[in-house]
């Protein structure tokens, strides 16, 4: 009896390229707002001792002849023992047997990948016409991939960077100095929001972090950290203010990300989001004038997962 | 870097003997009982060309060094093509870090062995003083390995099976002849149910295939077929008739289990169940007298999975 093969991440590293991650995940939200993808809501295991999630994400795109799963964790207190925050794998599935086809091991790199295409897509999507520097809070793993893929995406060299803890700041400005970009050192988010029009929030609050009187017309952000109902990264006071909220899916920001605090405060109805796959497709605007104040907020959807494991897949044998 | 250890089936089965699995999974459904386990609700995925379903399921037992993700696929209609309908797998991570220890790609066997276990220990907890035949609806690998594992546990040769299918009754009746079994065949369901006091269902029906007038006093039914909303193997009438109703978890058997159309017709309150943990724990009595009609209605639960694969790990390295 065969066992079931597993791709190393060397192998799914090679098998792709940057831009077309971006043109999966980017099909994938256009999929997402068309409503071709059957993904139900994803399932999270939270541990206690010491903290730490697991979220499961799963589905299938229409005429499609695979399924995946896709698991991700995420260990906040991982970096303490020289481990990653983040860890995961993707499993593949024959859709007409559901006999499992391949096993993605990429060690949460595809995951990465993807979330981090998703957010520089985002912060396309809505970006006003001049952005000289790209404002980043947070200073982990994504906050880096989010400035660098965004960074490349809209052919900006330049970072501005809030974090609490000063020595992961510094630890960030020299990664990111390493990558080729100019980065400066914003000593508080009040701060960091008068310098850049365009922000994208990465961290693990569970705390709005950007309040609604600190965001200057013309902003774009994208909210990228708010993953469960207990997160928060932005105030939900910003939310009446924005001329367009975009979302990669309307069911789990309501329910997990920033626009389900700013609902549930009755702050914005709950139809006040417009699909992000629906401005990447060019069916809605992204904004309507610089002035704007614009909010993606992003809770990462299945539809990505399956997006960039297919393609790894396809790429085998 | 590693790649994640894939355990094969073979080592999986010469991990594990049948009384270690029965014991894995009373204590499982012990714990549950308890309040021991942390498993969100299961997810699926439902496919429709061909019809095929997918569920996972995944947890932490309180205190334990591991969690589970079970995924188990079922395609009815792979027989068709020479494939089992039953397919899966199981994952466990390190949980103080989400990092993946192993991968047991044990093909559903260990779903297929944990179902049957439980399945066994839900017959033995309700079973009547006298039972001479184990009655069986259903003709697909469960009904083999239910009848199996119960007639072991219980001391019992001898099952009278029920099926829809002239050929898959034949197929059935060769396969348990081979297995050392005495099998009779009823020609319908009222004619089991009258010489059967102990009847597992193990079906996929969308209908009820027990009706309430067909059971004898004294009768104790298992239902293990139904595990999602549009499944159903026992009249709901027969509920109120019921002396004492096992469950092996109350939310699953209230939202998807035969225990649900019952509840949700209110013919029985929400809380008529009890544990089947607390039976098996000698905590609550399985039945009072001999002529009690009792049901135990099983979905699966992770914790059952958690056990099995944290068993298997265990005998590793």
């Amino acid at each position: 009896m065969t066992t079931i093969p597993v791709i190393t991440l060397e192998t799914i590293q090679a098998s792709l390229t940057e831009a077309e991650i971006l043109d999966a995940v980017k099909g994938a939200l256009i999929a997402q707002a068309r409503g071709e993808v059957n993904s139900p809501p994803p399932g999270m295991l939270m541990l206690s001792n010491p903290e730490g999630e697991c979220h499961i994400k799963y589905g299938h795109l229409d005429g499609s002849d695979t399924f995946v799963i896709k698991i991700a964790c995420g260990f906040f207190e991982n970096p303490k023992i020289g481990l990653s925050a983040g860890s995961g794998m993707m499993l593949v599935f024959n859709a007409k047997t559901g006999v499992p086809v391949c096993i993605l091991d990429d060690k949460g790199w595809l995951t990465n990948a993807r979330t981090a295409a998703a957010g520089a897509l985002a912060a396309q999507a809505g970006a006003p016409s001049a952005v000289t520097s790209v404002g980043i809070i947070g200073t982990g793993e994504q906050a880096e991939l989010q400035a660098t893929w965004t960074c490349k995406l809209l052919g900006i060299e330049s970072v501005t960077v809030y974090g609490r803890t000063a020595s992961h700041v510094k630890d960030y400005v020299e990664r990111m100095e390493q990558n080729g970009y100019s980065v400066t050192v914003a000593p508080d988010i009040p701060t960091l929001m008068k310098s850049c029009n365009l922000v994208i929030t990465t961290t693990p609050s569970n705390a709005a972090l950007i309040m609604a009187d600190d965001v200057q017309p013309g902003t774009h952000i994208v909210a990228m950290g708010t993953d469960n109902p207990g997160k928060q990264e932005l105030d939900a006071a910003l939310f009446p203010r924005a001329a367009v909220i975009m979302v990669d899916d309307h069911n789990q920001c309501v329910h997990h990300g920033d626009l389900g605090h700013a609902v549930r405060s009755g702050l914005v109805p709950e139809d006040a989001d417009i699909a992000l796959g629906a401005v990447l497709a060019g069916v809605k605007p992204g904004r309507t004038s610089d002035d704007d104040i614009t909010i993606a907020d992003l809770t990462g959807i299945a539809a990505e997962d399956m997006a960039v494991a297919g393609l790894v897949w396809s790429r085998q044998g």
